[in-house]
């Protein structure tokens, strides 16, 4: 198809079409003359999986970009599969020592990994954040965050697929960053309705 | 204290405070002269709050604001708390019927009520992008999340502060929107503690 038909397929502006191609976010087409290019349905899944990235997902084009990279080019070694998820999902700005977050994972019985580091720093500028705004989460919050957290990650990964380590990468992958979202909407409404058994319905 | 000590000790360049103080983020000090004003704790307090949200908390500036204007201005009914740190905090372009997110509601035993219903937008957001990138959440995991988010529900419900509507508002506000990153974190640690018990360690 053409890119004009490819656009309609995915439903987006021809120019949004051209603008991924520059980036490099969407592979090029088969090229039928100077000026003319075919694509395929492989160019409309992957289109449709940039705009879940950028739209829904709110990733920047960079960033949505090393998402991608992931996918297409799996690591050898599958075993850091999440660890190539998370890499090109949050990237914090300089990581210090934090031996709080050790004592805290120590106690929920997490290993403590040195090249996972930067997670570590992820988590405690989080809880570095909540300080600054003289937030202190009520003791046992947190405890009953990482058993949730437990039985989250236990499903997850439960569930990775096991044909290939493409298919392995790319659920790994799309499940750290677009699932984020789901369960962020799901902690809302639990929270609405844990509002609602607290106090007799009014309406 | 001067604008020139506020900004130190609350460790921001002088420039910024002027800018919040500009977009109304900040309080103003009391007027000295014509073009001095004293500044005290309050500001303080108030601009390691902003920074909080608008540096790891990840806000815009906009959103920043209305997360303030509802700890500042508090609902009369607090059993409306957590609606108004949610509509502070996330704002879907467009509201639809989303019977999918009814049906799923009713299945977690969470009452569907209308007037949330830009929150139902939200997850079906979420959910849509999962789909459009052609993922699909595996059977039994967001049953899993919507457990897990009881859980975090419950303990978050029970530590509201009670001795002042103005205490939980703040505390409803802040746990939605800095408390996120912190969940968010723990669940890549807990993906990447669960994966090391499947795999033998090797480093």
């Amino acid at each position: 198809m053409r890119i004009s038909d490819l656009a309609r397929e995915a439903g987006v502006p021809v120019a949004t079409v051209k603008y991924y191609l520059r980036e490099g976010l969407l592979h090029e087409g088969e090229l039928t003359s100077a000026t003319q290019a075919r694509y395929d349905e492989s160019h409309v899944a992957r289109l449709r999986l940039v705009r879940s990235l950028v739209g829904p997902g709110g990733l920047s084009i960079a960033v949505a970009r090393d998402v991608l990279t992931a996918i297409d080019e799996p690591p050898p070694d599958s075993v850091d599969l999440l660890g190539v998820a998370a890499t090109a999902v949050r990237r914090p700005t300089e990581v210090r020592p934090h031996p709080e977050v050790h004592a805290l994972m120590e106690r929920w019985g997490w290993p403590v990994r040195e090249r996972e580091c930067a997670e570590h720093q992820v988590l405690a500028d989080a809880l570095d954040a909540l300080d600054g705004a003289g937030f202190e989460p009520p003791a046992g919050v947190l405890d009953t965050y990482a058993r949730a957290m437990d039985e989250v990650a236990a499903v997850e990964l439960a569930n990775v697929p096991r044909d290939s380590v493409a298919a392995a990468v790319r659920y790994v992958v799309l499940g750290v960053v677009l699932q984020e979202p789901v369960l962020l909407a799901m902690r809302r409404l639990a929270e609405a309705a844990a509002a609602q058994r607290q106090t007799p319905p009014s309406d």
